[in-house]
């Protein structure tokens, strides 16, 4: 541990493209609690958006990692924020801001249970038959559709199981933010959640790009790399439309 | 690990009190897919599933231990029988009888979304405004209440919120499970949930005993040793009635 804080300590000190910079990483699942006991989640790791951080990082970005339960190892030399829900999310998220980039690479539930309870429900005093859902606020759509102080760029992932490309471009509309990262999340012997390798299609405002499989490494510094030279050329996203 | 398998081998090959005993022990929570990447579960760690698999192992015990998602070490020398769902449990229990004695350790999900599908959900399709839930099978119950082959010695836990006697009690009867171990998992600085210390009610056909707080592993050892003793001694609880 002493030596990933030195690693960091040495990496961050060179002065890299991106120092100077400050970046919001989300990642991870979230915990949406019924009760004390029960919840509801899904199956992210946080692997890639923990190596994201950390390839960040080692450009020499000031990186504020808001993740959620997670028994991956987060990278030494970001700020980590422990969350669990959508909500504790959403609120550790803007308390980073303001930011040059935010990668939002988190799982973030869409819905929770509309009441949650501080006792533990019981089958037997009539339990429950189903389970009434309350939207959750959308982290990437908020901070892509900041009309003061918005990063200069917002990155959203697209987990999909079909129609991978259609189902990322049009989440690409409907939230306003600049790219997306979309991969296939299929259950199969090779699936990226949780896995350890990645095959994803990069879009941006010049149309999309697929990448060949790779590690979750790989596809971190790729994307590092890609936002730093976004961020330092001199046609930016945003001051381009 | 080659450690721990020679440690388990010459502690099982030791003849202990339970040696010829053969044992089911369930440990840990389940998961119950809403989607490709969402599910339900719950908070046990299956610590307390695990040390007590690892305690009658270590009386000389021939035990399967069938558990849900954990990041725990399972123990050397057991049967191990990886599951996801309450139903895979079940079935997974089912093939491990007979039994002397069964140990219900697993936070069994008691319902599953009605529906499982193989795509992702999307929101913008109208998503989800509430989840319809349908009962699980009891597994405890289904072994206490088995006609033909019911092991000698049934044991279920509890983990309460409130009026922890009361509830596990209540869950004896039923259940028709012969012991009940019960525990408070209010959330807390202590608490049993994915903690590495416990403190339990034995609820037995004698009546209730509060052990003070002790590690999980000392609750595994103490009660390996009731559960030896009482499948020795002359006077079965089945036998007696």
């Amino acid at each position: 541990a002493i030596a990933d804080e030195v690693e960091a300590y040495f990496l961050k000190s060179t002065r890299g493209p991106m120092t100077g910079k400050r970046v919001l990483v989300t990642a991870g699942p979230t915990v949406e609690a019924i009760d004390p006991v029960r919840y509801i989640a899904n199956r992210s790791s946080g692997k890639q958006g923990y190596a994201i951080a950390a390839a960040l990082r080692n450009l020499g970005a000031d990186v504020t990692l808001v993740t959620g339960p997670s028994s991956e190892k987060p990278p030494a030399g970001v700020n980590l924020v422990r969350v669990e829900s959508a909500r504790q999310m959403m609120a550790a998220s803007e308390k980073a801001l303001p930011v040059d980039c935010a990668v939002c690479c988190a799982a973030v539930a869409d819905y929770r249970p509309s009441i949650e309870t501080d006792r533990k429900i019981k089958k037997e005093r009539g339990g429950l038959t189903d389970l009434p859902l309350t939207e959750n606020p959308d982290i990437l759509k908020t901070i892509s559709q900041m009309k003061e102080g918005r990063p200069r760029l917002v990155i959203g992932f697209a987990a999909e199981t079909d129609d991978v490309l259609g189902h990322a471009e049009a989440k690409m509309a409907r939230k306003k933010c600049d790219w997306i990262v979309a991969n296939d999340v299929s259950p199969g012997e090779h699936c990226a959640m949780g896995g350890e390798r990645n095959t994803v299609i990069l879009i941006t405002e010049k149309g999309d790009e697929t990448w060949p499989e790779m590690s979750k490494a790989d596809v971190a510094r790729e994307l590092a790399s890609r936002i730093a030279q976004t961020l330092r050329g001199p046609t930016l996203v945003k001051a381009a439309e």
